[in-house]
């Protein structure tokens, strides 16, 4: 029974950390008064207190407690008896690496699946797709896998952007990237823009948000998906 | 006594394939009639074949043939006999993978080192640095280690783009994700506009092109080099 929320952006433009979220955070974490704070993405090299003190002053608004999973003696022990889970975004590969190291990724995994409200932003909703091989993050560090949660049937491309016609620069697109992950690759992949989130309630995930989504699936051309779109509608 | 060029670009906006480099390649490849292409980057997904046809196309105006790596039953060898060498752009990750799969990361090194003229574009440039870590690509594959040729004392950061201030987007400016890069790495980085290359002669390395270039140092303010520079002048 599945509870979470994975946002493309922990933050919107000219908007306060975590703010746009105020109300799906209020009825996602409505049964918890703390939540377990994953710092690991470390945005912009940030300590892990640094970051944890970042979300505990957006959550204070909310009435809730936060504590940095660093914090614990035992990390595995830490997300087991969470009643709440947060992970922060930043570099992914930092991110992923350190699940790892710390052997925190199948606990976070059993965590989600047996329905302790999950909260991902970023990087933190990127991983809960099959594999972070649709991070838009720099590789800084050499994770030992490349798979993830598995806590969506699909990939989250986070912070999905339209490509820009006025664009003199030749690197790639976002949808040329994805593109080629679908060389490599065949489960379908969500661009979520900023200000998207999904919903997920047991075997539901919905939309939210402002912006409509795009769906990339391989061998088809991309289609755009409404807010408040089931994707299981979808067929994903 | 190497002999290489490592471009930022194969192509520059309004420009043909490989065109504005036209005058350092005649230089480059003076003494060698035929060019072994490395086509594994693969960009866009194209097959190798594809490629090396696009690769053949634009050394048709230098008088130079242009043969794919993929043809040869010996990718090892046809690296040790080869009189000139051209790595593609494309997908970094597909690239270092295939170079590992292959055998050939360490020929091709070796090659490098003892005088092969070698051109890089791109991911085919990104990977003479001493690793891969600050590719702008998407990780869509695994490769399974993210060192590189190590011809050059640090990293490169292809098709750099300077922080756009009308930008709303709040995914990571190219500048923030070099400096999470220096959080877990010592090596500079420099980053590469789009016209800019390295000339590389023995231990000589100069910047080429019109433009200026970033140099990124661990726990420091990024600095500019103008072009023509020799980059031991800036201490790297």
């Amino acid at each position: 029974m599945k509870n979470l929320i994975a946002a493309s952006t922990s933050t919107i433009f000219n908007g306060n950390y975590l703010d746009y979220l105020t109300e799906a955070l209020t009825e996602l974490f409505s049964e918890t008064d703390e939540i377990l704070f994953i710092p690991y993405a470390r945005p912009g090299g940030i300590s892990h207190d640094e970051y944890t003190e970042k979300a505990a002053e957006a959550f204070k608004k909310l009435n809730k407690n936060v504590v940095g999973i660093h914090t614990f003696k035992d990390p595995i022990k830490a997300i087991q008896n969470a009643t709440g889970i947060f992970t922060g975004g930043g570099n992914t590969f930092v991110l992923v690496s350190r699940l790892y190291k710390n052997q925190v990724m199948q606990p976070l995994r059993e965590a989600i699946f047996k329905g302790t409200p999950y909260l991902g932003t970023s990087a933190g909703s990127n991983i809960c797709g099959v594999s972070m091989r649709t991070s838009n993050d720099m590789p800084i560090v050499y994770p030992p896998s490349f798979k993830t949660l598995g806590a969506l049937p699909f990939n989250i491309n986070p912070h999905y952007l339209d490509p820009d016609p006025s664009s003199k620069h030749m690197g790639e697109t976002r949808e040329t990237r994805i593109k080629e992950f679908h060389t490599q690759n065949d489960i379908p992949v969500i661009g979520l823009r900023e200000g998207s989130w999904l919903r997920v309630n047991g075997s539901s995930i919905i939309l939210k948000g402002e912006h409509s989504a795009r769906i990339f699936k391989k061998g088809k051309e991309p289609v755009e998906i409404e807010t408040s779109t089931s994707l299981s509608q979808v067929t994903l």
